[in-house]
């Protein structure tokens, strides 16, 4: 339950699980911050109540809560979904919620939790005494054992192959604003106690513009063992264009865990996508939060969806490649259904879909 | 899950089990509020934790706590027991948490609870809106579907034998304060829809000067089905003796849902017992909180203890009652460990070790 183990999970056999092996159920937070989300933060919760009800129908959907808001998301959200008080300081479940882990072994039962230490993206927000403790309390509720991570990381910034091979960005975690006192080396050690992992693929620079330091969740994927799914900029006069193709010369040089060389399969990136003046006029500026402001570049990426068991619930981003992208994802995930969410209002706020997502592994 | 149902308990073929039936675990309430518990509610904090301390022995436990609270709550509380943020007024679970209920039939699984409608004791203290969540919160948690009940009620009010029969207080339940637009028949009907039950029996006053309006479970309980624990005062000049004396009358006339008569078994009220000047001192007084006065008499009982899986726990409370007290409760349930911890801080709250537990029962 509440308590807090003195080992790594890949001592004691343990290993993030892919996203795509079956899930238990989906963590996710509400939004609220005035600052951070326009209008009160009610197109927000709309949307975030989309992206809940669309994962609801695959897995189970818990939310966190404030107190304060606790009967308007109880009201707004279906009854299938369980409500839980749970302050936080903002809504970003990927990167403040634990990362789960499970035995190694098949068939059997178990389910922990890494507790990243946490810093607002490197400070980016003035507060986060409550993003910080968000990890250990959905531990609490779901009684799991908690692995307490020496490394500042959200968990956004990784993404694993479940089968040995972490994908991460050197934009983000080799950031001075992380943990400037670990090495590369080190870093990669930690990686691999804490996901049970045994290699690090590192790709350079994310998403431009993307606050987070480039997480690697908005940019490219695992969709199996050995095949990458990668944004792409089409426009070679873009931006864009240039982080697509020296992640895809690194990806296309590297070996996995288990040695073998990967697929590349590619996505196109939306836009470039720019907040609205009437947008951005929504919004309550206030020091101490990062700014929203009319005509900044929004970080949009299509990579940024959610596997749930059933379905995969992605991102509705930008007509002119919505379709595009709805059938590179299909093709991934042949087997599942497709459902796209409208999630302009949950772009503005700084991520997508994957970002207000921790998913819960099955154990059996 | 979140779902709030329409109809009843008893419409359903549910019930709530006796106390005495397995358990799933229990929930109890961390008590913080300076103008209730003396010295900013640390010495109350302690009692607390030894209460959770003693039934996790034989139990899961999950404490809710506000948010302020958390760390310091999970740094107290063993590393076994749920530490779950939850924001209360106070920290009587046993008054605003759901009353569980499971299916009539034996071998069908499934939890529901019955969350009542509260008004801090008939308005004892003037904000109750934290507290009248509560019920909805644990049952959010744990995953079970919820009845809404149109009565006011807290759960330290009633006690059942788990075979149909409710024992309740005229005191507390046909209080003004309560559900003035009721009737004794109205009142009786809605016990046995959210209990599940076909009886009940009314004993008049509770302990002399308890602020919950004379709660049953600081005066009686059923031990087993057929058989009632009653606290007894031994000085007829006392006022306590006319209480047990009128309980003791109601009992022998009364007959259970079963036709059965009562067998009564007496145990001795402590004391009687009243707020020391340096424990009154510890207190912030506040306007709309009940006062903690030195020289107040406190509503001391044995009868508010915990039967746990494979233990009672049991409030000491008087060096000159606590081992024959012991005594009777280890008579009543001979194959449990018995407990006792000391619990005069619980009490200057105005409860005792019942009060501030719920138990969950175990379903199969």
């Amino acid at each position: 339950m509440g308590a807090t183990l003195d080992s790594t999970p890949a001592a004691d056999g343990w290993r993030m699980p892919a996203e795509w092996e079956p899930h238990a159920g989906c963590w996710m937070a509400w939004p609220y911050r005035p600052d951070n989300w326009r209008d009160g933060a009610a197109p927000a919760q709309r949307a975030f109540v989309a992206v809940a009800e669309s994962i609801a129908a695959g897995e189970p959907v818990s939310v966190g809560v404030q107190a304060e808001q606790f009967e308007r998301a109880r009201a707004m959200l279906p009854g299938a979904v369980r409500v839980v008080e749970l302050s936080t300081d903002d809504a970003w479940m990927r990167d403040i919620g634990p990362t789960f882990v499970t035995p190694g072994a098949a068939g059997s039962g178990g389910l922990r939790g890494v507790d990243w230490r946490f810093n607002a993206w490197g400070g980016l927000y003035e507060d986060w005494t409550r993003d910080e403790r968000a990890a250990e309390k959905v531990l609490e509720v779901e009684g799991a054992g908690r692995y307490r991570a020496p490394l500042v990381l959200e968990g956004g910034s990784i993404h694993v192959d479940g089968e040995g091979t972490v994908l991460t960005t050197e934009e983000c975690l080799l950031n001075e604003n992380r943990n400037p006192e670990l090495s590369r080396e080190q870093i990669e050690r930690a990686l691999c106690d804490y996901l049970g992992a045994s290699k690090v693929i590192w790709l350079g620079r994310g998403v431009p513009c993307d606050e987070t330091d480039g997480h690697v969740d908005n940019l490219a994927c695992f969709v199996r063992p050995g095949v990458v799914l990668l944004a792409v900029g089409e426009d070679p006069d873009e931006e864009m264009y240039e982080v697509g193709e020296d992640a895809r010369l690194r990806l296309q040089g590297a070996t996995d865990a288990a040695g073998r060389e990967l697929e590349v399969l590619t996505i196109p990136a939306p836009g470039p996508l720019y907040i609205e003046p009437g947008e951005a006029a929504g919004v309550m500026p206030r020091p101490g939060t990062h700014p929203r402001r009319a005509g900044d570049r929004l970080a949009a990426s299509y990579v940024n969806f959610y596997p749930a068991n059933s379905r995969v619930v992605y991102p509705l981003l930008d007509e002119r490649f919505d379709e595009r992208a709805a059938e590179v994802i299909a093709s991934c995930f042949p087997e599942r259904e497709l459902v796209g969410v409208p999630a302009r209002e949950i772009l503005l706020g700084g991520g997508n879909i994957h970002c207000i997502t921790q998913q819960v592994p099955r154990t059996s």
